[in-house]
């Protein structure tokens, strides 16, 4: 079984769109979702700490989101998970990763106009 | 805990939307979820059944969704599952609803664009 | 992609094993999941609607399942939604079936002690 | 909406189980889940990368997984998601911590019996 993810959150940079040279499309943003909890006490809802992902979507669903999505959108993700160590020359750490299922525009959050490709979807 | 699910799938009837007298905003359409599965044998992916919802948006995410879907859009939804007996005069039946969460175009399909609202989300 | 469910309820019936002429062992049980809901007015949880499902298990899971879980017990679980209309001499009607992915007893509710199988798992 | 997740995986440490001075039980282990992956030129299953998470259970479910899970077992876990970054006097990093709705062990991996708590479950 899969680690299985779906979220809600901001995307927090401009997508990066790239081919490579086998032809594969590949498309990721930074992604930030903000926790909100009810506080019973106080009867409301309260902000709480920000989870941030690195979105990476491949293929079509890639090529959409690389026309489609802009920093500061609001989305909706479902996919798998995949954490990774990092190390560069100076800094190491750990990133968390969402091999997207499927990506749509938040609609609780605004509108959408949706234009379906002729090319057949997988 | 509720029951949670997260599916993709092809809107089948224009949206219908109606404000209660209360002024809640709800949204409702049916989506077909076609189930694919990876034939191991031939080597390729085929088709299944396919799983009936009703999916309903409340509030601001029910009134987006009047706006932004069309029969015959693919979207993203995520929500809690309401499973209903209902009777009529001549019939009777089970309904599986979905209380949406969230709802999304689904980019594996198409392009959108996206339009925040001025108004805060919950 | 599939229709992904997690959920926890009770079950509802004894678990019913088969094992098919061709090996194949299926468990399958009813499972009930009260729906409860924090209604902030009165500021605690209340009793909601009750979703029925027809879980399934296969393979080694399906054995496990025929020889760990009992009516009356408390479960987790995560698997992919099949919505189906079936017709009997009488009656015709929609079932809601869960192939499982995985289950679990819902540690929520009581204790449990693991016996870890010595045949490698899928 | 918060970020859930269901997963299975591996208990890789004892659970620690600790209740605070105002009397919350909280137990936390750390959770390795392997990550496999289907290749259809092999046409089997192939080993991937080990995502670790530290999954927390709070009050009732927190004091059964204390008796209940040992390290060695499967569990299916569902919950919602907090990544943290943390700094001791000598390193820093991130973590992801999963905050559980629900555990069960992983029946596809063996067997348990179960024992329901007469005190009444949240």
């Amino acid at each position: 079984m899969s680690d299985t993810i779906t979220l809600t959150g901001l995307v927090a940079t401009s997508p990066r769109h790239i081919v490579t040279t086998e032809g594969l499309a590949i498309t990721s943003f930074r992604l930030a979702s903000n926790q909100r909890r009810f506080d019973r006490t106080e009867g409301k809802w309260l902000d709480g700490d920000t989870n941030w992902y690195t979105v990476t979507a491949f293929r079509q669903l890639g090529t959409h989101v690389a026309s489609s999505v802009q920093k500061g959108d609001r989305v909706l993700v479902t996919g798998r998970v995949r954490i990774r160590d990092w190390t560069s020359e100076e800094k190491s750490g750990t990133s968390i990763e969402i091999d997207a299922e499927a990506i749509g525009h938040d609609l609780t959050w605004g509108r959408a106009t949706f234009t379906l490709s002729v090319v057949g979807a997988r």
